[in-house]
């Protein structure tokens, strides 16, 4: 996330008004690209319709690549805060990962119960409305375009793969998994269904099947 | 695969002058929807690139969805037929399934070895430039369309996810694999990471991760 430059040197006032700018860009590249698809998302249009120059947009993003990258990150990043705070409120224990990156995974000592819960916040996630459409209009343009796909699978997705690998680790080291058990093709085997399931429509997407992959994932790695 | 209406009430002449169309049509279909994406691709796009007249589109197909999902069929019906050919020559054996819908897993008896020799021939597909294009492009559209998604979905994939149930339950069957065991979850733990790593990139699609894939998920399902 940009901030102004020289923000430091602004009146509060200027730096709400930066803030209020940002998140009106962040609001409109969203939504521009799940109406209209990537390729027509201009940096016009979002300037437009955030109703801000494009001078704007140019000084502190430098193309629309990377708008929307930082405004997916900042949605993603609101969606972690909301279940941090549901979490810490007494709610279900969830930790998002979806395409959020969490600080990382629960460590309950249960690792079955904590990759269940982990899955499914990521379920609720993916089937949340609002992280739906932009998810796919930009996953859908990563499958096409390898420098997009690229920049947001360094960004999103293996740091959030490297947190799966890092509590699988934790647990293969209290000696809960099999010592040469390859515990990132592990982590692919919970992941790439789950959002296989979902990109392609095949069946619904419930806690019931991510209890499933995790279930099934742990039992091929279990100690022999 | 649409035939000419009353093909059979024409000279032989006029036949090849249909095939050659059609094929005319399926390579521009596909050709175009690799440069320009889906969304640009249009049929007087196709008719134009292919030398034929829009009319001539509009007699055999309603809608340009509709040409590009019979130029995907065909061109990896031919994928198809030349794995089997393959096969058929002594070269390794492999049945073809990635975009391709085989009449059936091989079943020599060994499990473990027919779903590798078929997910490595998925590999094989999914890295050859010929169909890893059109793969991306219409695959992309399925993931922001969902009527496009759900014709390509219950055409191509669900018949080949179908075609794995099958072999597994054989396994099943003969008593190789857990009896409550669910296969359609299993087979999703194949295709899901295959696919995933595909689409997203992340790491490169071998031979040796289809073989850690098929031991991974046998292991899971092994009796106990």
């Amino acid at each position: 996330m940009p901030t102004p430059k020289a923000a430091s040197s602004r009146t509060p006032d200027a730096t709400r008004r930066s803030e209020r700018s940002r998140r009106a860009i962040y609001d409109a590249a969203l939504a521009l690209v799940v109406e209209v698809g990537y390729a027509r998302t201009t940096v016009e249009g979002i300037a437009s319709r955030a109703g801000v120059g494009k001078q704007t947009i140019y000084r502190w993003w430098p193309s629309k690549s990377a708008v929307l990258l930082d405004a997916y990150l900042d949605l993603t990043g609101q969606a972690g805060q909301e279940a941090q705070a549901g979490r810490e409120g007494g709610e279900e224990r969830a930790e998002p990962t979806g395409p959020t990156a969490p600080a990382g995974l629960p460590d309950t000592g249960d690792l079955a119960a904590d990759l269940k819960a982990v899955l499914r916040a990521t379920v609720d996630e993916l089937n949340d409305p609002r992280f739906e459409a932009p998810t796919r209009a930009l996953t859908a343009e990563g499958v096409i375009d390898p420098e997009l796909g690229a920049r947001f699978v360094e960004r999103l997705l293996e740091p959030q793969l490297r947190l799966y690998v890092r509590r699988l680790a934790a647990a293969r080291d209290a000696g809960l998994l099999r010592p040469g058990a390859d515990l990132r093709v592990a982590v692919e085997l919970l992941v790439g269904p789950l959002t296989h399931r979902w990109l392609m429509r095949t069946r619904p997407l419930t806690h019931a099947y991510a209890d499933e992959l995790v279930d099934h994932v742990l039992q091929g790695i279990a100690p022999r």
